[in-house]
């Protein structure tokens, strides 16, 4: 079986070393969270993912949820709702949620840590607290005084759970379809009627009631998407004055059977007439729901870093323990019937590419996370600007490469183990399984990338990206006397030069075609990608230079970067290829000429 | 569900346009492989794969072999037997097997169509047969006259079939520590005693008996891979005469719980004693192992490409049907409420990419299976060496790039249904599923790479690399006048020049040190699969431009061409990149700063 042991040094050294997050927060106003607290916490919340949730992780697997057609109701795996409990009980479910609603106002950027280690130790039961948080995101900026007082301490109490009812059968990228109606039937009170598909955690046992946020149309709504209105429906009935009634007329007809997180559960939710209240303007949900969406992107994308993780350590585990052959330059461990097969070069490439993409992606996330704190409380317009700015060109490669990358790890992990590796007991081929997931939820890998080049990248004149070159650049000008950084800072100008240059020219070639923004988006999200993987290696071997960590862990991050920049920064040019063979190479072949 | 229409003009355009393989049968003796036989062949097996085996494919997922502890006896999912009924009536299990033991005779090249459709149909059922090749390949080339006349016909028939024992709990690449031992007990008969794990149909109620071939060691075997010998151990014993007898000492002890192929039964043999025969030299059985294993890699090879196929054919179907969004240069069907999918320039770089790595992977294989019937039947000593030698090279090649290919695709063809490819119901997340066994079993990708780097490269001085070399020279020269080919021929030619040259310089390197071929063996093997699917595709549209197809066939292959030097070929560098990096920026890392 697979086992999780949180990686709390390389957390540390992102969040204390590199980012420097103290002082961050300080600045920021988060008077509390200081390092010996966030040590603690981030102690306390490993110990809790360690022993409780990553046990449960195959359990979920094994198991699945269950679902009654009769009741509609559904079960959760054996110890899921133990677990749960015990994560209220540990006050888990409000660490970042502001404290006027019983929350405890840790910031963004430690809660995507929490996230990380929650995800790592078991997916499938991290999507039961994690919708919870878009449902206080929406309510939290959109809905009316009661409607916070009513449903937002709950679900910050972890008491009860919310969900995101978007996707229909006939709808998923494109809401503008949707069919889900709402008929006005009292003040303020609406009938919901509709089908909604793929909803994460709508039926449970772990809650009483359940909060969903559902999008349908008002009867005069506007055709499209600015017709769509955002709507809470609870599973039980709650009256403005918080009483909590009977059976809300919402069920769920179905739960489905999935490749991977078969503890977590989908669900078909059929909404006959339910009683609903606005949430915000009428035809604004859209935007309402893509306020919310935006942080469920950050944390899909940490989904696959704390697969990636899990997955790594494993299998480099089993790499030194499993003994297979000899090194090719001669035996490592005559004494030993053979060598651990971690001396095998092609072993060591698949773990290489797995610490350089999560030791580098949990940076990208983190730092995105922090972009979160600074772009709600930064001390000035333009500094919340920047970050902000930076915070949206950041979310789609957050989700789109960790999510990816979250593939390619979970992929070379099993991968270490032969063919072991597809055998369930050792629990790599779940992780892989699991991982799968991420790229297509909260919008697939295309759509991230079609977000960060049409409307990130096109449509905000590339504010965002000004801003991450801008961080190249002084990191570069502040090292230009650091030999020992030359072989890193060199390559990584020439990129960032690159990116910038590549940037005008799908801008300047999209005036004329737009085709030009779907043809290139998806190598240009992966470019970008992984140019600022680079920026994030060479700024960890500085930190960790001039750091007092010991001398193995220097030479850990030093060589790391080294393969990074070596075997895997030159997959940029793939990239640059494709973005410069321009939409013609994906338009020309006739349609009727795909088949076989 | 997914569902299976076999590629029939793809397949024809492989065999008959491209790799003329009439013509060729008619030099290799095959008198009766005309192309009306051949392709009355194909459309037979195509009807069987398409209406008997394709439906059976969720249902051997869902159900999976069932293993009943007390009696040792594994059950097949419903239908199984009797589509292995139907298949033995129609003697497809001896169709390239010897006619002097009731097979048909047929070219291995077509041999290796049958298995596409059959692997693309249902991989976990096609491992039943499969394995029977292996089996009559060792006897019939190793085996005495009198193990030939028992074993092979009721093989060749399909009456009983064959497995491979290599693996044991400890070893599986390195099998020169295997413990099996093998007591002589008699005349020529052994009792042989250990475990054996991973053993693909070691145990099924299809057959009544079933024919281990065994590696163990005789009580006076050297050490190593030096004192192995092959056995073959029958299920009910079976005497000299071809009496067969009562239950021999082996016994399935466990079926593996697998990430997919669940209809295949993956099975942990105890042999306590069990009776067999030695086939071929004492201590020699590694080597009469490995002439089966090569055959059987191809094998693998073609599976990936059969699930890529049947992935890809699926997305494309949902992409055209799937209604969602609007192209971004405007409607494509303004009256439809959006646009098929098939307009996003994303979801067509997914479709190409499956179009172009399967076609193009196709002439790879096919090419490859009739270098095996070249090997064995060329005209002379000299053009059969030729055969052998690119069919040394090719083998790795096909195996590690078609099988990593096919996981790519299938997880392309996944995820163009955006989250409906993680349902089930689908059947695409099995297709990925059970695609991610074929880099894993007879020798994972990292083998592959090691066998084309270290042995076919280096110790055979790439014997095998020229003759391809050769190839793509003569193509080259013969159109070097063609205008039309230029863009093709161009690239072809320098991609072909950098192979010899990166060649060269690890062979130079791995001079002074050994751990360059693993260092580079990976990343030589897909530069080498790359430039191999270029050479493919520039012929391809030579070929057809000159054919009589349609223009839209001739215009498919033109631009999807033109997308895979665009888009795919620039892989190349990436991986050239790594090549040059050598193994210090593999071995470089300290052990233990491996953790995170």
């Amino acid at each position: 079986m697979s086992t999780y042991i949180a990686p709390m040094n390389d957390i540390r050294f992102a969040l204390h070393d590199v980012l420097q997050v103290e002082s961050l927060f300080a600045r920021l106003g988060f008077e509390d969270a200081t390092r010996d607290t966030v040590d603690a916490v981030l102690d306390e919340c490993a110990r809790l993912c360690e022993t409780v949730l990553a046990p449960l992780n195959r359990v979920g697997d094994v198991q699945g949820v269950r679902f009654d057609k009769t009741t509609g109701a559904v079960t959760t795996p054996d110890g899921f709702k133990a677990a749960y409990d015990q994560f209220v009980e540990g006050g888990w479910t409000g660490m970042s949620a502001p404290t006027e609603f019983g929350g405890m106002n840790m910031p963004h950027a430690i809660g995507i840590c929490l996230e990380e280690m929650i995800d790592a130790a078991n997916l499938a039961w991290s999507n039961f607290p994690l919708l919870s948080h878009g449902a206080v995101n929406a309510l939290h900026h959109h809905g009316e005084a009661w409607q916070k007082e009513v449903f937002l301490k709950p679900l910050i109490a972890g008491t009860w759970t919310g969900t995101m009812c978007l996707t229909e059968p006939h709808c998923g990228t494109d809401l503008g379809m949707l069919k889900t109606r709402a008929e006005p039937v009292g003040t303020d009170v609406y009938a919901i009627t509709g089908t909604k598909i793929f909803i994460t955690a709508g039926e449970h046992d772990l809650t009483p009631n359940i909060v969903h946020l559902v999008l349908a149309r008002l009867p005069d709504a506007p055709e499209g998407s600015r017709g769509i209105s955002l709507f809470v429906v609870p599973k039980l009935r709650v009256a403005r004055d918080g009483t909590v009634g009977g059976r809300n007329a919402v069920r769920c007809g179905a739960v489905e059977h999935k490749m991977g997180i078969h503890g977590s559960a989908t669900c078909v939710m059929n909404f006959d007439g339910a009683e609903g209240y606005l949430v915000g303007q009428p035809h604004k949900g859209l935007m309402a729901m893509f306020t919310m969406m935006n942080t469920a992107r950050l944390g899909v994308g940490v989904q696959g870093l704390g697969l990636a993780t899990r997955a790594y350590e494993n299998a480099l585990r089993y790499a030194r323990e499993r003994l297979q052959s000899r090194a090719l330059s001669g035996p490592k461990l005559p004494a030993k019937p053979a060598d651990p097969i971690l001396v095998q070069p092609d072993v060591r490439r698949m773990l290489l590419t797995c610490k350089a993409l999560t030791e580098g992606g949990r940076l990208l996330a983190y730092h995105a996370g922090s972009l979160v704190d600074g772009a709600a409380h930064g001390a000035d317009a333009a500094a919340r600007k920047d970050a902000d700015d930076l915070l949206g060109f950041l979310t789609p490669i957050v989700k789109g490469c960790l999510t990816e990358w979250g593939n390619e790890c979970t992929s070379h992990a099993l991968q270490c183990y032969g063919g072991h590796g597809y055998i369930a007991e050792h629990g790599m081929e779940q992780l892989a399984r699991d991982a799968r997931i991420t790229t297509l939820y909260e919008g697939t890998t295309g759509i991230q990338a079609l977000d960060l080049m049409g409307r990130k990248v096109l449509q905000l004149q590339g504010a965002g990206l000004r801003v991450f070159l801008g961080m190249i650049e002084t990191f570069c000008a502040e090292h230009e006397g650091t030999p020992t950084l030359a072989e890193f800072t060199g390559p990584l100008r020439a990129h960032a030069a690159q990116w910038q240059q590549i940037t005008g020219s799908i801008a300047e070639r999209a005036a004329a075609d737009p085709e030009e923004i779907g043809a290139a988006a998806y190598d240009y999200m992966f470019f970008s990608g992984y140019v600022a993987l680079a920026y994030w290696w060479a700024r960890s071997v500085a930190v960790a230079d001039a750091s007092s960590h010991p001398e193995t862990f220097k030479a850990g991050k030093r060589e790391t970067a080294r393969f990074y920049f070596a075997r895997i920064l030159p997959r940029t040019a793939m990239h640059a290829a494709a973005i410069t063979s321009g939409p013609a190479t994906l338009l020309s072949v006739p349609d009727e000429a795909f088949d076989s």
